[in-house]
């Protein structure tokens, strides 16, 4: 997977979006992918918790990934769908996302995002479901 | 509807994430909210498009607030879908937010996306639908 | 658009579920279809309505054939999420679907369910949206 | 869980559309449940397959059964998002659905549905994903 995640974090690294709000690419598989995003004041909302729009950003590029990686190569998500389930908190964001049908040119996937506090603890706090399609 | 306007835009000043993204609400009416965000790089994914987690942000937040104002007051998406259908490129996104079912805890919401360009043409950029819930 | 509601029902009066559950294929537009079902007991949950999965099957169905008319032949629904807001009771379901964005191979469509009383009165029971993707 | 199979089994029982079409309530656990349905023509759209909304009746109706059993009583489907990955095909489907997250009064649900051919080999059909909320 070496070269995957290096192609995989080249892609990531070219999204301005991505290093605007400070997410990582931490890791992927053959159909899985794992973005971190620290939590910091600007990321929030009204309450002081992670907005749902960088949650969504989360969920939506995780799939995108996972996706690509299966589809093997360059992917867009299509359509996805988020329900969130505890606030954003803690120290970080975690969305791991994972295809779990992959077809010739799109894949469905699945991504939980975790809230995680600073001792590592990890709560649910979102869960996406959604199409990826090859960007060729 | 003035102090409507009001309070949501106090609302929405108070989204740290709003404001480092430079989204701006832009009207409201008795069960319906417009948000403008100026598009710049550090919006966009790796096509020069914006990122998919920006429109998805727009369409979680514009349904928010029509979902709010038509509750009477704070409240949160629950869950939402979205379906992308053109590149987020141009001028500036318009969200367009209605509610079409209203109860007393929970509003049913459509979104339209529109990316406009220089002259002020809109294109249908995304379509959302979602569940917002009063956070009383 | 005479043919295209002939091709339309040919193809409705051959799925055999649309006709052991009762649906009829009310009209269609260029871009648009309108599927009747009657209501019955054999179509109830437990508490005496239409069960979400028929009322699921209307929003499915309507939305495949709004956007298989406006892709020009036959579609497949490929995804789609509904909102339930109220219950499906009286004397029929309408479900109206309209393709909102049509591209070469997929339309993204939206579905309003109204129940409907035995004097016309429609309220609405249920909100989807969806992607159709063209069969050939 | 036998109470609890006996409780959800006689829920089931008192759904017409559920024994219409012929569907069978095989398991539950403490958050989960498992539909099966037999195919036969009537359940097909024209092409041969199950029809999307049996396949949508599936998800919707397991989700249900197993948010409901996860927030201890009778309960009701109130969204959900279903993608079709692969044809409806062989002697039967099942749906298996799992709650993901419970809270007080709502539970978000993912689903499976796998069509199985006479040598019991199964195959990913649809996933889905919705929220599950009390009826109390």
């Amino acid at each position: 997977m070496d070269d995957v995640l290096k192609f995989a974090q080249a892609v990531f690294a070219a999204q301005p979006f991505s290093q605007f709000i400070g997410a990582q690419l931490h890791s992927v598989g053959p159909n899985s992918a794992e973005i971190w995003l620290p939590l910091r004041e600007e990321l929030n909302q009204q309450h002081g918790f992670a907005h749902g729009g960088v949650i969504s950003y989360l969920a939506d590029n995780a799939i995108t990934f996972a996706g690509g990686i299966a589809l093997g190569g360059n992917a867009l998500t299509s359509e996805f769908k988020i329900n969130y389930v505890k606030p954003g908190t803690g120290a970080k964001l975690i969305a791991r996302a994972k295809a779990k049908s992959v077809g010739k040119r799109q894949a469905v996937c699945l991504c939980e995002v975790f809230a995680v506090d600073e001792g590592g603890k990890e709560t649910l706090c979102a869960l996406a479901q959604g199409t990826i399609v090859s960007a060729r």
